[in-house]
Parts: C-alpha cells; structure tokens; sequence
C-alpha cells in the first residue's frame, strides 16, 4: 500500500477524531501512547510505549511521512526527537511556549493581544506579594501542565494563599486575575503549509467544574473586537511559521476580548466543526500537516455540542433523538473523563439549544440509571 | 475496554466505511478478508484468511457483538457458521436470494414488485430459445457473482447468443429484456431490529461501462410510484425479519418503475449519505445490525457524489475544491478499480451539479497528469 502515513504522539480522543479525519482522506495514522488501552488505536496502528522511550519513539518515526500532536503536554525532547525525523507540526516552539503559562502570556502581549493580568510566582511569598498587587480575587495557576481546571486554586483573600500554593503542588506559578468576565469564547483557526489560515465561527464556551461542558457556534461577537484578534493570532502564527489548527480561549468582558490561552491542536471547543463545519477541525488539521490544500471552514448551520463526561450513560437514548450526533471515544468511565460528546445542527440558534437542552436532559438521565444499576 | 465489536465480513471500501461510521459509535470493527491488503484493515482489525478458512472464521467470530457483510457474494456456508455464532444480519436468507438473479426476481415478484421480463437458462440453447422469445435486445447476465457490469453480455441478434454465452463463462444465467429506461434510480433503506423502517431520498444513477459513476439525490420522482415500491420492499424486508440497509435499483421508463436487482447491504449510491443524510447509510447499517435506534435519513441540501475510478489522480486538485468532500479509500490504483469518491452538498440542484461538473473536470485531468507522469 503506498498510502502516506501520519504519525500522531498522543493517542486519546483528539488522536482518534484526527485519525478517523485522516483515514477519509486516504492517509494512515501511527500513535504513540503510554498506554495499551488508548482509545485511537481501536483505529490507527498504536505503538505503545512512554514518549521518552527512544526504541517505541523509533518505532514510531520509522516510516512516517509527517508527525503532529494531539496535546501540547508531551516532552520537549520527544517533540525535538521527532521533529528532527520527520516533517513535524506544530513544531516545537510553539509547543514550548503553550506548554508554560507565562510565556504563553509574554507571546500574546509581542502580538498585541490584551490579556488578563497575570504575574509570575515560584514560592508561597511570591504568590502572596502578587496577590497583594493585583488588587482582588485572583487564580494561582501552575505554569505547566494544567488541564480541564486541574493544578488551579482560588485566592480570594490572603488566607487562602498557603492551602492554593499547596493545591498546585508547590509547584512554579502563575497569579491571575480573576477575570469576571461575561462569557468565554474560542477561536478555531487553521494554518496551511502555504501560510493560508482559515477561521470558523467564533464558539461560545460552558465551562462547569473546570470542563467545557458545551460549546455553540456561530457565537454572536462584536466584529471588529473578534477581526483584531484573529489579525493578532494570524501575525503569531506567521511568526512561528505555524502549520496546523490553532484554538485561543478569550473572556469577553462586556465586549472587551482577553486572550487567556491557546491551544496548539485540535481543541474540544472544535468538535461542533464534525457536522457544522464543511471541513472539520479534525480534517483541516490532516490537511495542513500533510501540505495539502485547507478546505472551507464555513458553518453549516447552527451547531452545538455537549460533551459526555465520566460516563456515556444510556446511548441508545441519545442515538433516539432524531438530529443528535453521537461520538463514543471507546474510553472506560471515569469520574470527570471525557468519553464523548453529543452534536446538532439546526437552521437556527433557537432550535439548537432547545435540541441540546433535551440531550442534556437524556444525558442526565442516564447517567443517574447507570449509577443505579452499577 | 469495554467497547462492543462489529465483525463484518469483508474488507473492502464499504467495510472500511462501515468501519469509521462503527467507530464514531464507540462500535470497535473486526473485519474477514483474503487479502491482507484489504483497505479496511486501516481502521480495523484485520483477520486474513479465506472465507472457507475454518480458523480465520474462528479468530473473527471470538467475541463478536454482532456480525454483518460488506458484500452479498460471500459464500453461504460462510454466512451459516458466522450466524450460528453471532447474532448476524441482514440474515442468511437474503444474501442466498441476493446472489442468484433469478430467485431474487422470483422474491420481487412474490411481492408485487414490477420486474423487466427475464428468463433463466442453463444452456446456449436455453438462451437462443429464451432471445427468441423475448422479441427484442436482452442482456445475459450469470445469475451469481456478478457485480459492476462483470459477468454481463448484449444480445442484439441471434448471432450473438455463442459469444455471449461464452462470455459470461458458459455458467447458469438470466436472460434479461434490454429495457428501455430513461434513467436509473435507487431507493436506499434502512430497516431496524425493532422492525422501523427508514427511508433515504431516492437516488438518480449515471453508470459508465456499468461502473456507477454518479449519483444525485434528491432525484425528482413521481411520489405515488416510489412509494408503491417502497411498500412492496418494506412487506419483503419484514417477511424476511431482515435488519439492516438495503439498496434497490430500479429503472424508470417514463414514469413506470422496474424493479432491476437488490443489494443487502450498504451501496455506492448511498454514499452521498456520509455529508448528504443527517444519518449516513453505514451509520445507520450499524446502528441496525448493533440493535440500537435508527438515525434520521432526512437529507441536507441537495448531494451528488462522483466516484473515482482506477487512480485517485490528483487528491490535492480535488481537495482544493471548497465544498468537495473527499473520500480516499487506501486502494492501490488499477483500471476499473472504485479507489474514492467525492461528495458535494448545495442549496439546490443546479449548483450542485454544476459542482459536479468541475469535479469531474479535475477528476479527469488529474488522472491524464497520472497517466503522463507513470
């Protein structure tokens, strides 16, 4: 067979979904995960190995065509290893900055883009002097290696700076304002190999618990707020000769837009793109690693997402709502996992939230039966 | 993992499209086939071995959920001892009437379904005596294995009856009025374990050299005709308690609807279902063939899908398309070979087909550069 091959290091539902995206196109994908049981390899060949085992990293360069991620948290030297075998994107730079808050932030001010205030801590006396500097309630974020709301703690008074600076692991920080923001978006971008980038609509995020909990685009936004920031990230990208999708994280604070993070990859925020989009984040991601042409990202429709946390519960219920478009990432339930998420598309906004109020109804639902029976 | 597993036997392009619609599902895919190139393999597990191959048989039945086909020509006894283990649709009886021509025309029939006039010959007598009585051009067909135009010859005069004979390989055959239809149309559906059946919008087919070369759906039809069929087919589907997709190609001479041949499976000219049908026709097969509830079969928009015959040509050309899914099945290039599809989706018909029209152009001139440069 003389189909090309992706080689993706990371091979949780992002591997999967860009897997399951490559194979439409006719191009193999090879994950390297630590773990035997991850879910891409029900549909990519997996080699299961740690990403600093050089014999598992050789296995998996051997042959490759070209090499992505599914997550920005995988070591620099891995990222370096590959990269130096095989066409690598991101590439590594980016992957560094995004991999450590502060100069994540430092990045997006080079670019012009406004931000939360933020201040760098790496002991509980910094922390505390931060605190007293920036004048209100605020998040102590480790630098690295945060997720899903995992390594934050809130400081709401001076008190709570010892317990916070233990939650995090005593760990190098970064003090953040707590925005109090209206809403938060995201922005899906795209970069080709050609520097042509691509945007979807702008997505607007529920967070509960620290986890997306559902997404729907196109958001309302006010244009020229959205078009100054997308310049800015388009200007970065540039720069890093970025080749790949690109989500941001921005608050909107009564339509003033800070940029909080962004994400190097395929983001849960862009899973909507599957149906609502002509070409999924997942696809567009495939094509620009790959260097061949980015397809549309215009909407189809208006679309939203819920996401199945911990359990999918009953999914013969939501494979029964006519207009539920329902992916199972084949993970084991786990309190707080996401194993999978729900899509609609409708003509209209309306329709949209009525249609995911009623799966998250079912979602509800059938989570508690499952408990029940457990 | 705890995931449920879909074995399908075969593991050619509809298997593996089975196989990606199966995963989205969290349905994880085994797949039987002699080839261990076989393009499904990418995305599935893959046993290699012959259809007779008791072991290979045993390996791909262990700890299968449920069992379905990729192709109605796989042998019976094979179709027998994969559903005495495994609960296995569309069942046994229909693939045995959908691989002989005659029986199935038999089984329309029985069903009030109108047919062209046929007759069943062992010998060249038979079909000299069988043209002669037809009064008029006809078509031999082998009554089993054949498919994409393959085991077919005209008949224009009684000279011709030796070479058509020979042709099919002096075996059991239909002979087959030479109907005069204005077009070829299919009705693909859907019938689900709880008995429900649903239907996708009636398609129009244009072959090329018997090979389905383009297909459009919604095609207009005369409703009270259409649904005259669909009702002798769906009292068929039930006599049969069959589960699963099921394409039907009829011909429509002026308005009258003759009901050609069967297939208990999933079709080439559903595959407009994937972007075209808010449920595509493999997602609904294994939803069927699982036990879980059908998708909707409502269209988006207006679809047209064109296959892409012997070589891929240029992917990058076609990709560059905006709107133009592509569908690349993994499949070394060679004459006649299905290698990929593409699928548009438009507000109407006539930009559809226009879409059609320039990817059809691209389609061609990237398959001359092919032919240049080899």
């Amino acid at each position: 067979m003389s189909s090309p091959i992706l080689g993706i290091l990371g091979g949780g539902q992002l591997g999967r979904m860009l897997a399951l995206a490559a194979a439409r196109l006719g191009v193999r994908t090879r994950v390297i995960d630590p773990s035997s049981e991850a879910c891409a390899g029900d549909v990519a060949e997996l080699v299961t190995g740690g990403y600093a085992d050089e014999r598992a990293l050789d296995r998996f360069c051997d042959g490759l065509d070209a090499a992505t991620v599914e997550f920005e948290n995988v070591p620099l030297d891995t990222v370096r290893r590959v990269a130096s075998r095989v066409p690598f994107h991101p590439g590594s730079a980016m992957i560094e900055w995004a991999q450590d808050r502060v100069l994540e932030r430092d990045l997006f001010e080079q670019f012009g883009l406004r931000t939360p205030k933020c201040c760098a801590a790496r002991t509980a006396e910094e922390v505390a002097q931060a605190y007293a500097n920036m004048g209100g309630a605020a998040i102590l974020k480790s630098r690295r290696f945060g997720y899903d709301g995992k390594g934050q703690a809130w400081i709401r008074s001076p008190d709570d700076v010892g317990l916070a600076w233990e939650s995090i692991g005593r760990r190098p920080a970064m003090l953040d304002e707590a925005v109090r923001f209206d809403r938060e978006l995201s922005l899906v971008m795209v970069r080709g190999a050609s520097g042509e980038v691509r945007h979807y609509a702008p997505t607007e995020n529920v967070h509960v618990d620290g986890i997306l909990h559902r997404s729907v685009a196109p958001a309302e936004v006010e244009e020229s707020g959205i078009l100054a920031v997308r310049r800015s990230i388009e200007n970065m990208l540039e720069k890093l000769n970025y080749v790949g999708v690109m989500a941001t994280e921005i608050f909107d604070c009564d339509g003033e837009y800070l940029v909080n993070e962004c994400a190097p990859r395929v983001h849960n925020s862009g899973h909507w793109t599957i149906e609502g989009a002509q070409t999924s984040q997942f696809e567009n991601h495939v094509r620009a690693v790959m260097g061949l042409p980015l397809g549309s990202t215009a909407s189809r429709g208006h679309a939203g997402m819920v996401n199945l946390i911990g359990s999918v519960g009953e999914v013969s219920q939501l494979l029964a709502c006519d207009g539920a478009c329902v992916h199972v990432y084949g993970k084991d339930a786990r309190a707080g996992r996401k194993v999978g998420h729900v899509t609609v598309c409708a003509d209209d906004a309306f329709t949209r939230d009525a249609q995911l109020d009623e799966i998250e109804r079912k979602v509800a639902s059938g989570v508690e039966h499952v408990d029940e029976i457990a």
